[in-house]
């Protein structure tokens, strides 16, 4: 079955099966390679859908943003492993409760106020993994925090119910690195700190979990690394090209926007696709230009390769601007299709809350409503 | 009643229907005085209920930014006359005539082909505003485009379903300009742009609107005016403050962000409320830093003025990262609430899709769902 053009008439997130399930695997076959187990992090796709291909090739652990996310993963069921990669919300203790009643939870430990909070309300086992920080540092503790470090140790060994799991550590800077050495550096120091806080504060058991998306895909050394748990893999997007960690053929996702009308005295498309679509990330592509997406065209069996020369040069609330040459936008009407390769395809996701597969068929999101 | 702070456990927007009434009733005021038509663009708030307390303030006209929220509203009732300002997408057309069958709808036609297409494909009467542009520059057309705009009308001339109703504006590079005096420049501008397109095309019967939130609220020459179509005023924000606009006690709408941890040794505090939750919209503050809103305290009757030397410095999906002085930072736990004045609502009301108000009560959004 292709996609019917037709049926598309205001912005939709198209999801191409293909690639997303070459993404899982090539993830998955890297990561069985280095001997790595994988937590893929579901808040990219915070789908049930794509977590089903995950599940279908094996992947039964996994890592979300939010407790709201472990409830709805808990819920699909399938899954033997959920850590929810974000600093606990001790305010959301009842549903903490709630859900490690029922699968295996892990949560993020980086305050010893929290980890007491936790001691003395948890009414089922947890484990816990401690974040750290090496040269990131938006949140997780440094090595050098030994007091904290240690006491936060000992309020999860003298609690019934908390299971101290090991480190985490997501070294979010490999995206601003301009070149690879420099990720290596990052990567390095991420690698370095890991092996450091294990063989201060663990043991064999303790795992040590690396999850950025770019040095998971450019990377070949995890030595010290027991898991990773990347999340942007699984759609990539413009980011990750200009990044490296992928090629443009392995975005999964695209905006498919109507062309609502045009600027020829400035070479530009008007789109309905904006910043409630989209998101209101950019980046400087190549020319120095500010980009909000690359720009494609949408046919029945998916989208072409960028089109040469155009981008979003803007976003509004619903709007989306188009820098094109007047060539082609000759060959436009109003009511055609364009397609957009996000920027950043987890707010792109987060937006749009659904996706519409290639064959048709939506594939439900967190907050999706089957509005078609 | 008051609000129940114990019951906000993620990320919540607070809305102050005190503050969001005075706004609707000031911006319905000074129209009043101006003698013109207030018609405000519910695209910022896309509620409901905020719409209701529009309609009980005797406005019953309204503007969209797309035909979905033209169905919500008109399937809401109560409104005598809904126009999508946007350039009409001809791939809806099928909603367009099932709306305009039940409801008086306007749409923004800049393309003679749409035109065409609506010419041959409307079953029901619409009104069309043709949208033209002075010194923006996004969509719409300049008045040098004659032969364009001709086209249009002659097309609806001759279109049995549609009616012309006039010329619509909205000088949205008054959001950048730094002095009222530059806004100024821009507004008599979109002043003189409308007047010579009515004394060009049209006759006393033609509809002259002007709609952006900074002119509306900042001018008090309307020339020629016969009707504004403001949207972010229900609300205000963080960067209406920065423009002028209004003042920061003006602000209806505040992001409840539990605390999560601290980074001490930077001056920072970590909030669950990010990207998803606030957009990525950000403007630089007067210290020259890149602000993504304002903190301030929650208590049961609101939120405080801004906490001084203290701003949300960056935001990742989920992640907010205040900076705050450790004298501050000192008398707060992880579980401790803090709020966020958004820099703009019109994004932060669209994540989060939802409101809770100060009685406790949750106020309907477009595609909200009732999570708590």
């Amino acid at each position: 079955m292709s996609l019917d053009i037709s049926k598309i008439t205001s912005p939709q997130l198209l999801l191409d099966k293909n690639i997303c399930k070459r993404n899982i695997e090539r993830m998955r076959e890297k990561a069985f390679s280095k001997n790595l187990k994988l937590f893929p992090h579901f808040k990219t796709h915070q789908s049930w859908e794509v977590g089903k291909w995950c599940l279908d090739s094996g992947i039964d652990g996994i890592a979300v943003s939010s407790l709201k996310m472990a409830k709805y993963f808990a819920e699909a069921g399938g899954y033997t492993d959920i850590t929810v990669s974000f600093p606990v919300n001790i305010r959301e203790i009842d549903l903490i409760n709630e859900l490690a009643k029922k699968t295996n939870l892990t949560l993020l430990v980086n305050e010893e106020y929290s980890a007491k909070v936790l001691a003395h309300k948890l009414q089922s086992p947890v484990s816990i993994f401690i974040e750290v920080d090496s040269t990131y540092h938006r949140s997780g503790l440094g090595s050098e925090q030994t007091v904290k470090i240690e006491q936060i140790l000992q309020s999860i060994e003298s609690a019934a119910k908390m299971k101290f799991r090991g480190f985490y550590i997501h070294p979010g800077d490999s995206y601003h690195a301009p070149t690879i050495q420099e990720k290596a550096v990052i990567h390095n120091a991420a690698l370095e700190t890991l092996k450091w806080m294990k063989s201060k504060y663990g043991n064999d058991m303790t795992e040590c979990r690396l999850g950025d998306t770019p040095n998971c895909s450019l990377m070949e050394n995890f030595d010290g690394v027991d898991s990773i748990g990347p999340g942007n893999y699984v759609f990539y997007d413009y980011v990750q090209t200009q990044i490296g960690s992928c090629g443009v053929g392995d975005i999964a996702v695209c905006l498919a926007t109507p062309v609502v009308s045009f600027n020829r005295n400035r070479n530009e498309v008007i789109v309905h696709g904006g910043a409630v679509h989209l998101s209101k990330d950019f980046l400087i592509n190549e020319q120095g230009q500010k980009s909000f997406g690359l720009v494609v065209q949408i046919h029945e069996n998916g989208w072409s390769s960028p089109i040469s020369g155009t981008f979003v040069k803007s976003v509004s609330q619903e709007h989306g601007i188009i820098e094109m040459d007047n060539s082609l936008i000759d060959t436009l009407q109003p009511g055609d299709l364009l397609g957009i390769l996000p920027v950043h395809s987890c707010l792109t996701a987060d937006a749009m809350k659904q996706y519409r597969c290639l064959d048709g068929k939506i594939a439900d999101h967190l907050e999706g409503q089957m509005s078609f």
